[in-house]
């Protein structure tokens, strides 16, 4: 063919190369350059365009490089046959889509949350995190950027090692110790490293994350009614379960200790057989407000059969996105195996933050401050609570970021939970955390959350239900 | 029973309930106080121990918390049955494990690493980072440690989705952007989305980490060969694949970039069934040194069957830990409503980070450096292979990190490789990178990453080869 004309604007921000690229492109595609044809060489249309060879030489790569020519050794450039392949259906499937748009930013919808996972955040010591993130990047910025462990930075596997056996007796060493963004992520590691095929088994009412996360993993879950004790361990033996997701030292939601006898149980059910094991989800141990925290199940462990779940997301902060797994030695092996190629999923230069935060005292001097906020609003709800005539009874005391009560009312659950909502009010009815069935009390039973509330919004929430409760 | 002696120390650091509640459960486990037996009443204990009565309630709360005890009303406290279950197996299965310790700090092997991953972080800007990062914590700290949205922040999805359009033709909306903490980890998120029993279609020689991913999800995986112009788009049909992972733009290992008609034959392969899908893995479309990035594969589909999956791993550093898929529309309601309920893996505060990272023009600011040292290193390094008599030819010009080198040697792969680990350089050979068979080359083939090497580096690694290779 001829050479062809592009107007090259040196006012465009596009390089002449792009504008010959887009020009050539578009006539290929329009089918003005029909396929098959001859390109110009680059020496005649550089001159024809008045432009350097090279540049034409660059658009011609360009159009090579994503297929509309192809280049003939010694003989020039030929244009693709690329248009019949082109007819994509027009109003495919993408168009026919009527899924709504998320909004993008989620917006706040109460005036009060009583959700059990509030946390005050107010008293979080931020200009010393900021320090010690500006200070890591500037001394140790480079090797943070590189690359971290593929189970977490050493420094941080060490000092979680030894927290958790000062202040839960867990019993370990650091190469036993996982760090990942969070339980959920932590669960589905886990997965990988027991292998498809397993049955859990999980109290009800529990924790409904963990519960999704086993359905998306694809391990079917049975459930094992509590009793005051906890978990039901003598069922255990009547399932096909070989795995247990219990969480002894605080339950979820109810707010259950587990005693010793029934801890002894359950270690005895996974000893008697290999392939058993028990999930210990000790999320919120570090908030117990009488008495000192009871010791974790692991470091009971004889028999390698507990897996260790910890998080900081109640003892930092839950967007710091750092949780940890020790993993008995005999899943090592497995682990380094199997997921030994995977990049530890938190960003280094966090992990090095946290062990900093830890080191030099700040995370102890921030939990103990912490603890005495939260007992504080404990005992205030408490307190207005016991004051409340439609207050039946309260459980769950003494321990993590909320209490439970059972509401003298005539209403059901949901009703209530509708008045409030209309009110501004969020409130957790205890029978959204049970994977089937409902709660085994007479009247309506509710979490009162109160981690991220401070006394005016507590007070303010309870108002709300005075008013509601108070019209029946 | 009688009240029972406790020594109280008040040297001790531990408060006294404490050191009662030792006392009692260690003569609990011990068998000095007998199961069934009643213990002294509070009143009469703290008489004994002269100490107040609330020090040994909260001793024996403590004990009763963890399940020593049982409170029977109006009676008392109660020993509980617990030795007879004490007796786990002392030399279980965890002392007999012979798993090797794993080293905490991994140490560095060689001298010059080759390594395809390798990249330039000398000149990162690192003061920028940690102001940002702690501006950020100072000014923002609550809202960024208290939570984040299920599927990154809004305002980093916006701005990725710009970023996209503008420099891969990248055709989406924030809403289809999902954050996550790497590569591997949203390819696990995408495996719940799509469901089990998925069967994929790679290239093969391909990128090892996404295989074992795919088998760690537990999806079978088809192998299917590459030509000149990428993976044999025709062989899909006879497959029983439904999902192709494929790297149109800069093919790894290969270098390959896939043309426009190959293009189109994947797209149409996928738009023939409704559950087909084209996983675009787009890991380093930045580096691109002669001509303009190739188009993304997304860009041009128009039956919903792309999800692209890119990575700030290149673009700024691997331990920053943040990926990114762009979903089809109709996939949006699949992930909302299984992965809905996940917390988004990157901590909030480093998803802002690279939100201002971005908008300050920080990000484009340091690819266009990094894009002009890696040209430099790329040049230098085509030019001393150039040179080599050893070597053969050259692949993989142009683009990414690393370029391919057929050497010319009586040796195998293996022995080279050998030799040149015993002189601390560190290589890749090509049929590393195959899932089953050998390159179909007569000679061995090396990837030489350069991104992370200095000149004097590559110099030096050439020199040992060319000691190695004097000798055949």
């Amino acid at each position: 063919m001829k050479e062809f004309a592009v107007s090259l604007d040196p006012e465009n921000r596009k390089p002449y190369y792009e504008q010959i690229y887009e020009a050539v492109r578009d006539a290929i595609l329009s089918g003005r350059i029909p396929r098959g044809e001859k390109l110009p060489s680059t020496r005649s249309e550089a001159k024809f365009l008045s432009c350097s060879r090279s540049t034409v030489e660059l658009a011609y790569d360009q159009l090579l490089a994503e297929g509309y020519l192809e280049s003939q050794p010694y003989r020039g450039y030929y244009v693709c046959d690329v248009r019949d392949l082109y007819h994509l259906p027009e109003n495919g499937r993408e168009q026919t889509s009527s899924v709504p748009e998320e909004p993008l930013y989620p917006t706040e919808e109460y005036a009060v949350d009583f959700s059990p996972n509030g946390i005050d955040l107010e008293h979080f010591p931020y200009a010393s995190m900021g320090r010690i993130m500006r200070g890591l990047l500037l001394d140790e910025g480079e090797r943070l950027l590189r690359s971290s462990a593929p189970f977490g930075d050493g420094n941080l596997r060490q000092i979680i090692c030894d927290y958790l056996y000062q202040s839960r007796n867990v019993n370990c060493r650091p190469g036993q110790i996982v760090i990942g963004a969070g339980n959920e992520y932590l669960q589905i590691l886990l997965s990988q490293i027991l292998g498809g095929g397993r049955r859990v088994a999980m109290e009800s009412p529990t924790y409904l994350r963990a519960f999704r996360t086993f359905q998306n993993i694809g391990y079917p879950v049975e459930e094992i009614p509590m009793d005051r004790e906890g978990m039901r361990a003598d069922l255990l033996e009547k399932t096909a379960a070989d795995l247990v997701y219990v969480m002894p030292s605080h339950q979820f939601p109810m707010g259950t200790v587990m005693p010793m006898k029934r801890r002894l149980e359950l270690l005895n059910w996974a000893a008697q057989e290999e392939g058993r094991y028990i999930i210990e989800d000790d999320y919120d141990s570090e908030f117990r407000y009488r008495g000192k925290p009871v010791p974790a199940l692991q470091g009971m462990d004889r028999s390698g059969s507990v897996i260790y779940l910890g998080t900081f997301s109640r003892s930092i902060a839950p967007a710091v996105r750092v949780s940890y797994l020790v993993l008995p030695q005999r899943l090592l092996g497995c682990l380094r195996e199997k997921c030994g190629f995977y990049s530890c999923t938190v960003p280094a230069v966090m992990q090095q933050s946290i062990y900093h935060f830890m080191k030099d005292g700040y995370f102890e001097k921030n939990l103990n401050r912490m603890r005495g906020l939260y007992k504080a609003k404990h005992d205030f709800l408490l307190g207005e609570l016991r004051k409340r005539p439609w207050v039946k009874r309260i459980l769950g005391e003494n321990s993590g970021l909320h209490l439970l009560a059972a509401v003298r009312t005539g209403m059901t659950e949901e009703e209530l939970t509708a008045d409030c909502r209309a009110q501004g009010i969020r409130m957790y009815g205890l029978s959204e955390y049970f994977l089937s069935g409902r709660p085994a009390f007479p009247e309506p039973v509710f979490l009162f959350g109160y981690g991220g509330l401070s006394r005016e919004e507590i007070a303010a929430g309870l108002a709300a239900l005075d008013g509601i409760l108070g019209k029946e």
